[in-house]
């Protein structure tokens, strides 16, 4: 059995950190696994090297920023082949242009291009634990490159794709995905698994376990994900395709909250061809990013046909959409902005084959008085904009509602 | 014009000292000359590298050090980089690997096999300053490799080699070499030049400017070095080839102090062909390592041939070398411990075609009552072993006595 497994900055952010992961890697080794380890730099790390690069520029050049930052995880990969040699096991390190990991050439947002897996297979079968440094590549041209934030969620997947691994075990400081935020819902569970899709809806939505990236990479090349704690023992959250027979019985996996949005509601909008499309296209030339949309069905006013349009963005840009809006005066009635609202969306397969999964929800928040201002709903999601004040009640009351504290 | 440039990782220990260093780069650049920039790891990161391993295992797997050792040089290198073309200069940083720098497989302490220049001459030819990740290579099977203490003056003086440049400059945080330590003697002068030989000599006996092995292997090259300050505008030491007109003049080039000698007198050893041989080899396999070795001619004692056997090591292997002697107890008469020793040099290519330069050194010991308890000559040095209280006195006697202090 082939196991790749990844320890994130907070599991090695420290040399008896390291060691522990060490004492893991070393315990799967004794279960008879083949294991190829991927690692980040200690936690701190990556920061400290760019805040050096950015003492001497505010825009440091990218393709030095590579061959700056791809050190950190060098440094853990030698650390733990180190500890692991010296524990009696037979451990090599390899930087990711040994892992053979091939890159484009977009420094410091390279995407993995293909994976050379001869010299990994190799050093597998001589009996070596593969300790593989994370988050870099090499580029046609020999070039070091860095796949971004998360890159070595990403140096994981793409390698357990590559080499058909039987699982990939993301390890980190949290032991797995949860119904809610446990912050915020205590009776919140553990989920023992997670469709992809899910999984992307909950990331988007501000779970922070895993980057979309490296979801989406799992979804495509068939990577069976565990996300595990390196702290404890626990299972963890296996992410997979959805299976057919969990489908009928899980209606909702998940409950997400997103206080960080504001409304905007245009009122009295001309409706003619081209207008929203006009209004979205400069949010977007302005690099302001708009998440849910509404738009009323128009009614006719004084012989003219008007809409109201409703739209939510991220609460820091606010202003941008602000002055945006401000050269559209003329073909809008009036503006509402509002900054206390907040998203509270529910996530789950089992919604595209029922019906009534809404309604729940609907009724669940009624009964509480929670007035849902804007949904917006896709095959296996659905998100409401509410007053900010009821956020965490909303997430309790849903929680609740879809029995997601039982199994 | 091609100058390698190379600075130590105290010139670099800071980004402030990495500013600067860029700063003096630029100033290189804008004189016309075209530039290949070698850079050590900040100061301190080796070793903190170091004792990340040893955290691990005291005697940390070699091969993973090279790629744990060589990240501290990458990230310099990264942020010089950096510096250069945030002040508008065009600047690229190479890796060991990218500067095509191929050593055999010895990690830790591999050799320098031979250098690919075409990346560097493209990226010259381009306009780029190239600067180098010093200490570091690859084998011929992609592993990287580290070139032991002191190894980026050897990549920089490697360097200046296979791309033919002007000259080697070395910064360091001194500004030249001296005619003797300036703590001992403050009328020290600093040398404008020293011959390949003088320095090898005297860094073998203790100056820490450079390192043999990149002497010797600027020798071998024929490259020029010029060892300078990072911290001043002071022209220093030119280090090259020995000039036939200047032995004419120069007698002496200067004067060394180790004080971290001790004598061993074996007396009365038999004289029996092979026995000096026998003790010397016993010495060697226990890493005993033998400086000076006086052997008297030998007096005929009771129908027996006995002789004195004087030598000298370091003070720590003096408990070593006292286990090694008494396995040869029934073959020598009594022995002489003395740990409060210390040897005094002078070091010149003068010495070779002129006579009573040693007496020079002989006569104004004498006058000041130092008695010379062991002597020993090259062509270009005499070693005295004296009294350890009177070393200082000795070095200031003798810089004296050749007129140092003068030009």
């Amino acid at each position: 059995m082939l196991i790749v497994q990844k320890y994130g900055g907070t599991s090695v952010g420290t040399l008896e950190r390291i060691q522990n992961v060490a004492n893991r890697v070393a315990k799967a080794r004794d279960e008879g696994k083949d294991l190829v380890v991927v690692v980040s730099a200690m936690s701190g790390e990556t920061n400290k090297l760019i805040e050096y690069a950015h003492f001497f520029s505010k825009n440091p050049i990218k393709r030095e920023m590579d061959i700056l930052l791809s050190s950190g995880e060098r440094v853990t990969a030698a650390l733990l082949s180190i500890a692991l040699n010296e524990m009696g096991y037979k451990a090599i390190a390899l930087t990711g242009r040994q892992a053979g990991i091939k890159t484009d050439t977009a420094h410091t947002i390279a995407r993995i291009e293909s994976i050379d897996t001869s010299k990994i297979q190799e050093k597998i079968q001589d009996g070596n634990i593969v300790i593989v440094a994370g988050f870099q590549g090499i580029n046609d041209k020999g070039e070091v490159t860095t796949l971004g934030r998360g890159g070595s969620d990403l140096s994981a997947v793409a390698l357990a794709g590559a080499l058909k691994a039987d699982a990939c075990e993301i390890y980190s400081d949290v032991d797995g995905v949860y119904t809610t935020d446990p912050r915020i819902e205590p009776k919140a569970r553990k989920l023992d698994f997670i469709s992809y899709d899910e999984m992307l809806e909950l990331s988007s939505l501000g779970a922070k376990v895993l980057q979309n990236r490296s979801v989406e990479l799992a979804k495509k090349m068939g990577v069976t994900i565990v996300a595990k704690s390196s702290f404890t023992d626990a299972p963890g959250t296996i992410i997979s395709e959805a299976k057919e027979d969990k489908m009928e019985e899980v209606l909702v996996s998940g409950v997400a909250l997103d206080k960080n949005q504001a409304r905007i509601t245009l009122r009295g909008v001309e409706d003619r061809p081209g207008i929203a499309a006009e209004i979205f296209k400069k949010l977007a030339d302005e690099n302001i990013n708009i998440d849910m949309i509404i738009q009323n069905a128009s009614e006719d006013k004084d012989g003219v046909k008007k809409t109201n349009l409703g739209f939510t963005v991220a609460q820091n840009q606010l202003e941008d959409a602000k002055n945006v809006i401000q050269n559209f005066n003329q073909e809008i009635g009036s503006v509402d902005f509002d900054e206390n609202v907040a998203k509270v969306s529910i996530v789950g397969v089992g919604m595209k084959s029922h019906s009534g999964v809404a309604a729940t929800a609907f009724e669940a928040l009624a009964k509480n008085n929670i007035n849902i201002e804007m949904i917006s709903t896709s095959e296996i999601k659905i998100s409401m904009i509410i007053d900010e004040k009821y956020g965490e009640l909303a997430v309790r009351v849903l929680h609740d509602a879809y029995g997601l504290d039982k199994k």
